[in-house]
């Protein structure tokens, strides 16, 4: 609800709330020693420390898995080597959780970096159409130095990872909520307010017709998000659920900000209406934490059993097709 | 739930059961006298008589409350005068609930005409794409005498007729939830048995992102017909609410059935395959008891306090307009 | 423009002459020898005798080239076996055109059989809902004799089969434009006439609309058919860009049906008023010839050099992905 | 064809030349005097002096003919005042053409006021999500004196400015073409560079889809035009035509840049993959030289002969209607 809220007004706030609460405080509630928990937890609870987490780098997004990020055994502790991107919160976080392929086991391990870790360099994204307050960073790890005790016990491959992105994607889900939430209410207001023709835009049936459009999508919507957070509570949500539910989410969630973004018509593409940033915002949200495709083919597989990511490998030539 | 479940194997029959008991049954039940409802209900209930409810006439759907069959206060009761068009049940009901215009008051009144009484004439509408089980009929009253007994004491005008489609409405909706139901459960199956380029259908990307649009649509409806069901259970539903709710849950019906019919490629066109038959019976019921348009259109009244479904009535010369 | 103004009427005679002229006759024009030419082109143009072609198959539409139907050389000509299904005009076609995989060579190659011939059956298909006045037939062949003379010489591989198609699909494509044409003159009329509320439905921002958006279809798909075909009278034109055209096409077409059919309201499911059968007979369109996904991977193919039509082979375990 | 590949880059230079030539140019070409037409065709045509053009008011943007600037005659010239928003190239233009209301005819007039005029003030428009580069301008007149001289003669009313709108929305028409052409460029290019699961993306049939889908498009966006400008040399063009084919356009150029943006993924919210830039500079032109509403009801009212562009004044109570 908080995130909802929070989205409704700007989904930048709501992603630096996501991404240091559901993913990098919990990543270390979850998978940390007692003695990480003790030494992160309360600073961060209390924002006095923020976190950002790191797993998607520049040639491995939807396909996570394939991290190339290395974490090598020297004495003492672990050598990072590598490149992360898109890490929100990344340019000022005291708390980097980064996740990178131990180079023996070849399994993915766990690790927390502090800020001003040499070896480690944090650069800020330029040019973002979306969620232009979330400050995304590059990240170079080269030679990066870990100390043993900042390694995650609880981490031993890809599937914790995933632990933690199941509780972060309810999360997710619900933002889209949110945010079609508040272009609703603006373009709501806008109409009622606006005069064209001798009458409010509110009086037109091109225009009533949007509006219901957007009330049925954020009803179906608010209640997809609500009916998978309680099957979570319930310990009875699937992978598949909560990847349905936020590929649709933002299906939906983008069909509204347009609807939105163009009932405000010109003042619609000025930004101090709100509107604007919404409809940008959202193509950050449909495209983070699992874009559509992906999300699509996760809930896919839930329902065919078959997986259908890949591509085949041989690029054999074209069959003869009746088309 | 038995609505829904009803209209998953064929909207035919859900729609029969609709019209008899949401529609006939309860009109009588709601807004009939004593005598009437003990003549009537018990008969009704148990299927010995059947009904049919007679509002939607030649001229005059959207714009239901135009209607302009007559009822002429005559000794010992009423003569009725008039077309009525597209009535469900209309060729074999036993019960043919009518609505009319009281010619001397001017508000609407109901009747109940018997089969067979004088004056009163059914017929199929033949060539129907969709509800092909359905039987509707149009009607001719033709001084067709109804006695006073046979009136319902209950209805006074238009609002007593809305009273009864508040409560249909709830029901109508629940339909294309069911039909999107039938028509994944046949494309899902279809697509694990059929084999083209040496795998099933199911394995191919552009097949399982039409399964999981179905599924997030499925569930969206689902929800926003048990959460309008629950405020009608509580008293809390209104008018708009379970229009929005009609209005869209046929649009994501529409694109639902419409994603299975594809999916079942030239065997869709099929009827022995049923996605074909939900394809084509979604379009009426994308457009009975009110149209798309009419019910975001009441959804859009909620939401601005402005009525929007007449146009201006002058048809004034274009104004200049900068497109 | 032939094709097109047909279908604007009714896409079932539309059907019948291009299955006749563009896949029947083209083929013994194209592929024949000097003796069949003679023996079938000048009756078959005049409509003396009617042709049919025998692709398709039970287990293969898409994948037209995995074709199983045999032909085993036998003294004096070839005995065919196998199914096909879904062949047009096929139970009173005089003229059946058969293609069929040499038992010996692996090769595809093409025969003409004749009505009435031994070991050939064709069992009219039921219960369609699109192009009813067309009749489909489920075809057998068991140890069906053909003697040397009806094999076209022209033939030696699938290659050739798609020599044919590349023709047909250029009249394929002009079939969803007619039909929209069809379908908005039709509805442009109805909203004309039909008053709801005290004016015409075409005082309506929604109705204009709707019209405005199917126009804009109409005219793109018309230059898009054009353009196509002066590329092929030209020698310029490419399979893919055949496939494009038929799959957009029939995108937009669905669309402008679709809209058609909302436009009529009740009228609309009945077939009486044409736009409900424009409405069906469109789903046969959009999926013959190449469903939309076949023909935009052909396309895709000619954007990217990469074949897409196959998944992988190996079903394996679904790999981590983040979502 | 020059509009469409400036376009293809960079809508905003495409729109700095559109305003400057199609609009600014243009009137003083086709209404001014002669001692007007040598006193700025040449240097605007060098661009040694730049134009814009001041139509829309901050009240009025569909409904630009209910303008409120006021002319009002004084000795020697005239006095505008009021407020003008929206105006691109307002903040630097050398030459300002202003349409203004005649305080006692009531006509609209036009004027040319220089940069630098004592009574005019352009303020840029801040935060725009679109078309970054064109400097809009807030314009407030207060008491601002134009000589006799710089009234333009051949404007005697709103159907002047039409004249000058019906050539400017051939060109806007060009715009989306040119947009989703250069989106198109960049995304066929990154699918095939950008590998996921050990392929490049433009081996999943979910990219090609998308390709195929915007290439349709493009190819009848791009005749679409390609007609209405044939149209138009041949003095053939109606207004309703014009604003079909901008309004058609623009919703196909949306649906293409918004399926560019979802194949960039991440990167595809960074405007330095120009991708993001043509996404949102889109909405830009989806809405100006008159929305898609207004387009469309310009459109319908070509279809039908009915004007539906005003709803109806009187809020009257809702009526009563079947849902």
């Amino acid at each position: 609800m908080a995130a909802t809220e929070y989205a409704r007004v700007d989904a930048s706030i709501s992603t630096f709330t996501l991404v240091h609460n559901f993913l990098a405080l919990i990543t270390i509630g979850l998978l940390g020693s007692e003695e990480q928990k003790n030494a992160y937890l309360a600073d961060m609870a209390s924002y006095k420390q923020v976190g950002c987490w790191a797993l998607t780098e520049p040639s491995n997004g939807s396909d996570a898995s394939a991290l190339t990020c290395t974490a090598t055994k020297v004495p003492g502790g672990w050598q990072l080597d590598g490149q992360k991107r898109w890490i929100g919160n990344g340019t000022w976080a005291d708390v980097v959780v980064v996740w990178a392929r131990n180079s023996e086991t070849g399994q993915v391990n766990c690790f927390i970096v502090k800020k001003g870790t040499p070896g480690f360099k944090a650069t800020k994204i330029e040019n973002k159409i979306a969620l232009r307050c979330v400050q995304n960073a590059d990240m170079v790890f080269d030679r990066c130095f870990v100390p043993d005790s900042q390694r995650l016990p609880g981490v031993t491959g890809f599937k914790d990872t995933n632990k933690v992105l199941a509780l972060s994607r309810i999360m997710v889900g619900w933002m889209p909520v949110g945010m079609a939430m508040g272009a609703y209410d603006m373009a709501a207001r806008y109409v009622r307010e606006r005069e064209q023709f001798g009458t409010p835009l509110a009086s037109f049936q091109l225009v009533q017709e949007r509006l219901a459009r957007m009330l049925g999508n954020i009803q179906g919507m608010w209640m997809m998000s609500w009916r998978i957070t309680r099957l979570s509570e319930e310990g009875r949500l699937t992978h598949e659920q909560a990847s349905l539910a936020k590929a649709w989410n933002t299906l939906r969630g983008r069909e509204c900000v347009a609807l939105a973004r163009e009932l405000l018509g010109g003042n619609g593409v000025q930004a101090d209406f709100l509107v604007a940033k919404h409809f940008c915002d959202m193509e950050a949200i449909y495209t983070y934490e699992g874009t559509y495709d992906v999300n699509v083919l996760v809930a896919g597989r839930g329902a065919t059993g078959i997986a259908a990511f890949k591509a085949p490998k041989a690029r054999r030539a074209a069959p003869d097709v009746q088309a």
